[in-house]
């Protein structure tokens, strides 16, 4: 298994490089977990699911806790066909819960968000996930569908993607949920994401 | 057949507003061709993909026009099984295309690249291609790398995706190529794309 990411973080100041700088501290906890290398395009993440996501989240918080608008793209892959498989992305989680039905997946992705942390930061994200390689991937993608309208996080249904809203805990715990517990364990399934905080759009 | 994009576009500059204001006018020649809708997130495109691309090149073309460092992202969609079919969506293109073998469709790929109009604007781009609903999707998907590689544009591959580079005619014709040519006529594609111009980081 092949678990990653490429993120890109976009804040919207003539200051973009001070904040992506002092947004970049908050990796330092997860750097002997991840594998990170950056080009003038995007950062590669590539780990288990748990460092993963809560690196995105916390990059991601530390910049939104500016003033600025600040945005966030992030590509998430596990199980890519084209990846060598890689010993650091085991993911206990993900090969467990796929043994289960969808309800009962659905059951522990809504306990999983109701425990997330509180980060103290509010943010937007709508995000795409794709279930690859096999013939029934919308069956998944309505499951997990219906999970999120139950997360508690739930905005709206939009062409090609959900929106999502609240504390960036619940909101990037809901978001680990349906990478690992929808579409097959050994699968290919990717997210394409778009976080957003401080938006004038919303004042 | 519903074709569309999510579309948001990221100054890096506190006139980040004055700088998306002034690229939208990039627009106006699609207006009538498009459906267009925007929220604080981003900004929903309907189409066929002669303008719907064609107004996504332009609008990162304005904004990369000016001197600060400007990236978009763009989640672009055809054939999903959730969204109605939509008459104005109707590509010709597309239905063509498909029954050739795949070396005939890379060959006409190839030439729509090297005929592609000169804009001008020198970018950056990495993208992913999802093939859903088939088993055999990294077929496809492979095919569309072998045509990458030979379309000029090409400048390397990443974990996830693929960088092009060159004037924003060819890259974006490039990745027209791609999202048209490459998975079944009537299946269920989308491209994850992020394009990013005047960055400091090649400086």
């Amino acid at each position: 298994m092949f678990i990653g990411a490429q993120v890109s973080l976009y804040p919207m100041t003539s200051d973009f490089v001070g904040v992506i700088l002092t947004a970049l501290d908050a990796l330092s906890p997860y750097r002997s977990d991840l594998r990170i290398e950056t080009d003038d395009i995007s950062t590669l993440m590539v780990g288990a699911p748990e460092p993963l996501i809560d690196a995105v989240r916390d990059l991601f918080a530390a910049a939104a806790r500016r003033p600025d608008h600040v945005t966030m793209h992030v590509t998430l892959s596990r199980g890519c066909p084209g990846e060598p498989d890689d010993p650091s992305c085991h993911c206990e989680a993900l090969a467990r819960a796929q043994d289960l039905p969808l309800a009962e997946r659905q059951r522990l992705a809504r306990e999983a968000v109701a425990a997330a942390p509180q980060i103290g930061v509010g943010i937007n994200l709508q995000f795409s996930l794709y279930v690859l390689g096999q013939d029934r991937h919308m069956d998944e993608i309505y499951g997990c569908i219906d999970f999120l309208k139950a997360s508690g996080t739930f905005l709206k249904s939009k062409n090609f993607c959900t929106r999502l809203r609240g504390d960036a805990g619940a909101v990037f715990e809901t978001l680990r949920q349906a990478f690992l517990r929808f579409g097959p364990a050994e699968g290919h399934v990717t997210i394409d994401l778009t976080a957003s905080a401080n938006s004038p759009s919303l004042a």
